[in-house]
């Protein structure tokens, strides 16, 4: 099975596969009489028989030979974990935490929705959502494991006929080196208004999002599932010069749960932004359908031609312009390296800024709102104490000393409520910077890949794999390569300060606010007692 | 042993039963070789074979029969503990913890002078210091184990003749209830100037306090020693009638170390603050006597006369005069009663505020500022990776990180500083109140077994054990005995009312300045970032 799978030219999940293949239960599910479903427990390993049936069911069947309807959401379908149970793959992660988390930057799997003290940056089996092996360290060998390096860059390197017309990608040199082409006004969306849909007589039920570019100003709706399907158009077409994040996460509980909801709206949000954000991305055809699609009958038309789009994987790069001379192969190479190390070097503090913030997480929201409670309970129950006395005059310091204590469960309260108005920024973005950085390791293999062929260049003109024109055609080819590489890194630095400077001042901002609320409190607390 | 020292009048240590009793070794102490000494292990168990030495030292001999010198400071050498060794009350103790800790305010048995991260208020082996059982809970039975309780309140409810003349206590009606006769100006000391001395040629070292009090404002200097002996006095002569807090610990570690003889000198200022402000206790001709000798000769005289008082234990109530009507027999009890419950609930909402505030300090000085310190950590080290970029205006943002990072930093350092500031004094204070409520159940119970006493009246007369004038007397004097208790009860209310007040107030001050601080370090690391 991992065989079939190298030799589909398509990353993440594929159709093709999955008819007839093991499935993991993420979730119990339990079949209502008489509706053809099959009850199936979280762990089971189940075999699908039918992915067709639609509405968002499969049809599977259980160790026992049972055979029934399955909602599809409640079980993990790709190749590689279908032969690894679950269990196996989070006891491994909690000892190879090392590993990047690859094309998974939104990982979900302990989302406790109800529970205030939970947060969602818990680490996840790598690979559960791409069919990548948990074990793969996508830095170790950039191109190793991914499907696009068994496509390889020679399809490119040595294509006889480029792209022509309309879908040229210009490539100009600005302040900071090459850039993309810029639009004058940023394409912008709102995701909002998510609404819950039904299917199959209310059997099945769905979240419609309203997405509101703002061109057109006009709204157009999208599943998830609409989401995932743009995900695999955008990593086919631009994935090889371009890191497309993943989508967050399937929801792992909860799903109709109010702050879930929230939650993946906001996730949603933040990809979309990102992705309109990018002027390659944000003006294709795939995600202008995406946003504007006018009816029913166009959104399929347009779906149905994006799906034929032949100019995928590395023949993106034909359609690459590039308004400078050819750079030396020696340059090419030390750009690359330099991109490697820096992206590798930047995964390293994104994930140690997403360790430190879980676990100062945990303390804000478990041990230290309790130790002040309990300090506050501590000054009110000795005020009461006092209180019983029968000493006159007592009230002018019981009141004073309740007010104080009253005071410190307030801050209790203000402590453990604090990460979600400034952490939870920080996480997220961290968050979302740690999977758009898991995406380097594929683009920069293929760029890689491509260099040693062109390394290569001479040996194989002398054994006749190819012609010396051809040879310097490779030279050219990876020299457009490297302008997209350094452009996209440009784009990736200009939006990482921005990011980063933007959720800086937030959270600086809003512990600011949380500190000075404090010292208000207190000073107000203190300004009860009488001096004497 | 235990029968011995139920026959001597005096609590505490006692000296005429040291002489040749088993003794705890505190501390290792090696022997100098040619100066006669002996070597021993902390926890050891060695015989007092001279108490006699002087100069700081006793004869000892331990298990192997070999006899020497040994630094009195470093054996614990009254009664009962020495029949237990130490270890057992260190363990008997983290399991009875609801045990009150007696005559014993200060409890430092883990004084760490060095470390940051270590507090002085953990519980201490209950009774190492005055001779009681580890089982003992003072408050169980209010007579209970208490020399006095063996002397019995009859000594004084049925003495032919009281003490006249110039020793009289008068007790006035005030506001409030019964009140102490106040002096117009309050007295005052400040204790002062450690400074090391030495005796046997330099082998003992000692610290010398220099005392000042507000009425002379002429130093005197005194040692440890002489601190104790003064507390020994005063419990001698008022410990029926007042709680007298058992001085701070003698040293445990670091003897001549800063940190701890700045310790000490806070805390006997503490307790002689409280001396000072006790009308009765102030006015004395031994505290008189300790805070204005004038030279040597006067001191020893001075000490000898009150070494000879006989105006002690329950003899103190003879010289109480109550400018009031007596009271009635219940309504006595009552009051009895009612201090006897308010004593117990402050100590329990006293002993809650220092387990409370304990961990605190743990968290304070321990996780939280490890953990602030990481977060400044990683903003710091994301900060060094994005100037490894190369990309232009880099430095816009990575300066301002850094900066904030370092704030982090600083905050941790605040934090784990902190409560030396704040937390400290409100720890001291209530670990004084612990002390000074342990003495409570002694005092109370001299006042309940008085009117157990009063209550057999009818029965003794009918026995012919006492003469229906005598009954009278006893109904007159157990009145006495109850002014003398509400004057003490509302002394205890009117400086419990000010400690607090102002332990409270200079609390929410330095928490106030902390986290406004801690506000203002932020808002200039937030400045630091450019709006974009």
């Amino acid at each position: 099975m991992t065989k079939q799978l190298s030799l589909c030219s398509k990353p993440g999940y594929c159709e093709r596969h999955i008819q007839n293949s093991f499935a993991q239960v993420l979730y119990d599910f339990t079949a209502e009489p008489g509706n053809n479903e099959l009850t199936v427990k979280e762990g089971e390993t189940i075999t699908i028989t039918n992915q067709h049936i639609g509405g968002g069911w499969i049809e599977a069947q259980n160790s026992r030979g049972e055979v029934g309807l399955v909602p599809e959401d409640y079980i993990e379908s790709d190749l590689l974990n279908s032969l690894v149970p679950l269990q196996t793959l989070l006891s491994t992660t909690a000892h190879a935490n090392n590993a990047s988390n690859g094309n998974d930057p939104w990982s979900v799997w302990n989302t406790d929705a109800t529970g205030g003290s939970s947060n969602n940056w818990a680490s996840k089996p790598e690979g559960t959502q791409t069919g990548k092996s948990a074990a793969a360290d996508p830095w170790s060998s950039a191109a190793q494991g991914h499907p696009q390096a068994y496509q390889g860059p020679e399809l490119y390197l040595l294509c006889k006929q480029l792209v022509k017309g309309k879908d040229k990608l210009p490539i100009y040199m600005g302040e900071v080196g090459p850039v993309w082409s810029y639009p004058e006004t940023q394409l912008d969306c709102v995701v909002a208004d998510p609404k819950k849909g039904s299917k199959m007589y209310g059997l099945k039920s769905y979240i419609e999002y309203q997405i509101t570019p703002s061109t057109t100003n006009r709204p157009v709706n999208h599943r998830y599932k609409h989401f995932d399907w743009l995900y695999e158009r955008l990593l086919d077409k631009f994935g090889s010069a371009i890191p497309i994040p993943s989508l967050p996460d399937k929801q792992v509980t909860g799903r109709f749960e109010e702050e879930f909801i929230k939650m993946r709206m906001e996730r949603l949000q933040g990809w979309m932004t990102r992705m309109c954000r990018h002027p390659v991305v944000s003006n294709s055809d795939v995600f202008q359908l995406f946003l504007t699609y006018k009816d029913e009958k166009d959104w399929k038309t347009g779906k149905r031609k994006a799906e034929k789009d032949e100019t995928v994987g590395v023949m993106i790069f034909s359609t690459i312009e590039p308004e400078a001379p050819d750079l030396d192969p020696i340059e090419v190479e030390q750009k690359c390296e330099q991109f490697s190390r820096f992206t590798r070097a930047m995964d390293d503090g994104v994930k140690e800024i997403l360790t430190v913030g879980q676990e100062h997480w945990k303390r804000c929201t478990g041990p230290l709102p309790k130790e002040y409670q309990r300090i506050g309970k501590a000054f009110q129950n000795l005020s009461s104490v006092f209180n019983s006395s029968g000493y006159q005059g007592e009230s002018t310091l019981t009141d004073a000393m309740t007010a104080a204590g009253k005071t410190y469960e307030e801050i209790a309260q203000m402590v453990a409520e604090q990460p979600k108005k400034d952490l939870h920024f920080l996480m997220e973005t961290n968050n979302e910077y740690k999977g758009l950085l898991g995406c380097f390791p594929d683009t920069i293999g293929v760029h890689k890949a491509a260099i040693e062929k062109v390394k290569e260049g001479d040996k194989l003109v002398a054994t006749s794999k190819i012609s010396p024109q051809e040879k310097v055609t490779m030279a050219k080819r990876v020299s457009i390569m490297s302008y997209a590489l350094q452009a996209e890194m440009n784009h990736f630095h200009s939006n990482r300060i921005y990011d980063y400077n933007r959720v800086m001042q937030l959270y600086l901002e809003e512990q600011v606010k949380f500190y000075e609320t404090i010292a208000a409190k207190l000073r107000q607390a203190h300004s009860q007692f009488t001096t004497m």
